[in-house]
């Protein structure tokens, strides 16, 4: 197959994802159809079926590509320090959480997306980014408290994340990444220095 | 109706929700049948069904007696200093994760538990231990950083559980208390103090 041709099939594949994590943050699965989909992105259902076999391959692509996004947009800039990383990162995603508000609160707090295909890809976020807060830490094989303390912050940024969507974004930006920020710095107090 | 023959129907109720307990503890919804839950029992299938209208309604079921049981054993006492209290209360969740540790996960990572009938109920523990720290705190009307922070630091708690249950309960139920008592106190000195 000529490169021109697979290239316009990835194209095509990253818009209907792109239309996917618009469609999943304004309805939920049971509310978008095949046929929405297909009628919304001007394709047919045949095409649709091609590439991600049926609403639920859509669908599972979809929580993929949040994923990647995720993943993207907290990368730690090893030329900062520690905490001026973290913070960046922090920045970026809530910024991305406001971006995909309902989708992300779909996947983290039940309906379809937290079934055995969502699981598995949400658990892979959460350790890469434990991993990376631990290289950039420097600490290469964590005592069991310093992961347990690093897993729970992680739950302590998805608990903030879904508090603040679910009151409607009612204080600023800059505030909730200065709770996650404070939480960091004590969990690097008492974790890290400790525990390591 | 008399009085002895209602009990007699708790009683046994009580007794199947136990069973319910130890078996979805040990094995996953979708392992456990309708014969195996009554033969377990001891009781007939139709039983059952009067009961819990099925196997769905016996999980739910059992659900709401999770969510009762943490409830019961986080309980603030009112006599003591707000972190003796809570102390005391991390430390009976902390037993008590252990000791359902395989229902805890599957309910908060997936699988069945997390659908729309069981997030509710899981929620609805998050609201009450919240209102139960904001009250001890002697918050009326906690502004939003307070409220995101109180509930942030509940996601720190159920994601270190789910860490130690993870990883083989590697560290001991005191260091996991001391870590969930340290995240706590921060929490009271950044968001309680600055916050109201």
């Amino acid at each position: 197959m000529p490169r021109a041709a697979r290239l316009s099939v990835d194209e095509r594949r990253a818009r209907l994802l792109e239309l996917g994590l618009e469609l999943f943050s304004r309805r939920s699965y049971d509310d978008v159809s095949t046929d929405d989909i297909a009628s919304a992105a001007g394709v047919s259902k045949g095409l649709l079926y091609h590439y991600f076999t049926g609403k639920r391959g859509y669908y599972v692509a979809t929580i993929r590509e949040l994923a990647r996004r995720v993943i993207a947009v907290t990368e730690l800039d090893p030329a900062q320090s520690l905490e001026e990383s973290v913070r960046n990162a922090l920045e970026q995603f809530v910024i991305f959480v406001r971006d995909n508000a309902d989708f992300y609160r779909a996947l983290l707090r039940g309906g379809v997306g937290a079934d055995d295909e969502a699981q598995p890809i949400i658990e892979k976020v959460r350790q890469t980014v434990m991993k990376r807060i631990l290289s950039a830490a420097s600490i290469d094989d964590p005592n069991p408290r310093v992961r347990t303390a690093v897993y729970g912050w992680i739950g302590f940024i998805e608990a903030t994340s879904l508090d603040w969507i679910a009151n409607g974004h009612d204080h600023d930006e800059n505030e909730l990444v200065g709770m996650m920020m404070a939480s960091f710095l004590a969990l690097v107090g008492v974790a890290f220095r400790v525990g390591n």
